[in-house]
């Protein structure tokens, strides 16, 4: 009998026939195991709540905030509970705080900082579906908290860990993580098996599957992650440790990142503490920055560039402005329609000559590299965002990808 | 500094706007004094959590409607204390549990065990108005429990006794409690005071104002109870113990329950544990019997009268037909279209020939008397429904109801 955690996202659960088609799910896999099921709140309710309460305050308190949020998941729970006891299944819902979920007291951005599930460990005893309100826990206050972006994902994969479960499924509306974005290289193939690693730049690089934070959780404890289709009986892909095999692979995807927008600032001069002034001025902006470059310096002074969300451009370049005259820069340069191409791959680690190959691959297409960035397993550039698509099916037609893994899986 | 709980219902909370009207009252409140607010959910949101529910099955586990139906509750805690903070006032919002709110384990009508509000003391000791969901508390096995009817008002009430608060306000539709449903009687007057014995007659003999749950509560605590317009700031009526004076007012009130219907169980043997059949049956299909008359026994067989609601009528008189041929009885008599007219008053203890003077008031219009039936402090009589306003309007007449209390009040 294995214990499998499963979480379902808000379009899964939108309406109570589509919790009824999660709950035969649910009871199909509780016959023979123990199962936890983490929930998001269903469709819209999310959006709903942050308009209503923005009707009420442009600037609601967060730990109101999150008192408001985690009704969404609690109203999922109790509803899917009723449509399992309803095929026969026993099971009981369980908030956040009840299942166990300590967070420190980062109102509406929690981290976990614990987890005792031993109401929910009661529940699998006793023979019962335990389900559980994603995105919330309880603060050192005992307050209610929520967990942000991608926190169901995090729940289901902490309980996880927490359970000791021999995997976390998570839902999703696509049926795996891809060699690529099927939409943009036709030929793109779903792969079995990703490492954590490969995951997380995927994750970090716009694969929109799978929150790094719930990765890198995932990483830590060791927990196997199966990314699935909520609407397909198919396996998809497992996100494990890295194993034999995976890095005779150079190449495991090519991913893109649109709506990015590149700021240089020239000719800074090169002290110690500049990096941190200049970041610091985004940071203040609650800009999240994406890629930094900074080249050697020459007669004092170097360039250094950077790119954010597109969103956040032009809050980027005031905040910039200031910072450039303070320093004493030459100026702001910026270009709001570039694009983020990466190749992942843990065989990056052991195959040299990888990097030159993309380069190569976007020269032969006339495509202009603007920025460079590598990991151990991982080459980005920085490109025209209107080559975006371009470059992502000739790269990974020049690395073969998915044909390898395809066989080994 | 006076430390006031303030309740206010459904339809005072029911959008972003009223949200933020309630706020504005509040905050008024809190200037030199300590404030609780107890909410209910917003407008129909519980209607449409308790169809989602049915939507999913048509007997859903009561421990499960809990955990749907206190989100309701819980939204509009943290919308209330997000508009406050608007206006500048320091505000916290508590669910039941956080509240302190203990209970029994009977889920969808549990009851209040006891109540351990540190939290909120603490809030208002640091200045802040606590805003406090209604309706739920944490059972004995840490469950999420909801009241039942009338749960909110009952958690308003139930707070300013634990606090020792110096009144409770229920804000509501009406603006008091009247002699008379000023609908029928036009020269019905608002009563300044009421006895707690004097209310818990009327509520349970149709004024719809305040659950008897929560007057039972307040009397047994010794709350005084304000009943108040949400809409107007005139002083509403206030629910207290009996004060000198009282007494000389012979009729307080004038109720009147529509919708009603009359079941007879004619010729039933007397012998002991009759009744206890009878009424077991009805109570079995969860039917809630108000009048009961059963006069003396002739020839060792004696006739049952009792009143339900009309929506209650056929399910009641089916189980009654059962009974009826198992203990031997002729048979069954009913009339579904019956209401119900009282007098109320606590000077009725003083003062004799009361009843009779009602008695002939409904004579002299021609109203026929099907059941009688007294309690210290109230008279109410069965008729045809079609005489119901009527009757009350006669009585109030008679009784000259509200002209010596307003000279008083």
């Amino acid at each position: 009998m294995a214990l499998i955690v499963q979480k379902y996202g808000g379009s899964s659960v939108a309406d109570a026939e589509k919790i009824a088609n999660v709950a035969r799910r649910v009871a199909d896999s509780a016959a023979g195991n123990q199962v936890v099921v983490v929930v998001s709140a269903m469709g819209k309710t999310t959006d709903g709540l942050v308009d209503l309460a923005r009707q009420i305050t442009p600037s609601p308190d967060p730990r109101e905030m999150d008192m408001l949020l985690a009704t969404g998941e609690q109203i999922t729970t109790a509803l899917l509970a009723m449509a399992l006891q309803r095929l026969g299944a026993k099971a009981r819902s369980f908030t956040g705080p009840q299942a166990g979920l300590r967070t420190n007291s980062a109102h509406t951005t929690a981290r976990i900082t614990r987890i005792e599930p031993w109401r929910v460990r009661q529940a699998l005893d006793a023979g019962e579906v335990a389900v559980v309100a994603g995105f919330q826990g309880l603060s050192e206050e005992d307050e209610i908290a929520t967990l942000g972006r991608g926190g169901s994902d995090l729940t289901g994969v902490a309980l996880a860990a927490a359970l000791k479960a021999d995997v976390c499924e998570i839902y999703t509306d696509v049926d795996g993580v891809y060699t690529a974005d099927p939409n943009i290289v036709p030929d793109a193939k779903k792969l079995d098996r990703v490492s954590y690693d490969e995951m997380l730049e995927m994750a970090s690089l716009g694969a929109k599957v799978l929150q790094s934070r719930s990765v890198e959780f995932a990483k830590k404890w060791g927990v196997p992650v199966h990314v699935r289709s909520s609407f397909k009986r198919d396996a998809g892909t497992l996100v494990t440790r890295e194993e034999r095999g995976m890095e005779e692979v150079v190449v495991t995807g090519v991913t893109h990142e649109r709506n990015q927008a590149k700021i240089s600032i020239l000719r800074v001069p090169d002290r110690p503490g500049i990096a941190a002034t200049v970041f610091g001025a985004i940071a203040e902006a609650n800009i999240v920055v994406d890629m930094i470059v900074q080249n050697i310096s020459r007669d004092g002074y170097t360039d250094m560039s950077f790119t954010v969300p597109r969103a956040d451009f032009q809050r980027a370049v005031t905040a910039l402005q200031g910072v450039s005259a303070k320093v004493g820069a030459q100026g702001v340069l910026s270009d709001e329609r570039v694009a983020k191409v990466s190749i992942v791959g843990v065989g990056m680690r052991s195959h040299s000559g990888v990097a030159s190959r993309m380069f190569a691959t976007l020269a032969r297409e006339g495509i202009n590299i603007q920025m460079i960035s590598t990991s151990e397993i991982a080459v980005s550039c920085v490109i025209e965002d209107k080559y975006a698509e371009l470059a992502v099916r000739a790269l990974h037609d020049t690395f073969e990808v998915g044909r390898a893994r395809a066989s080994a899986g």
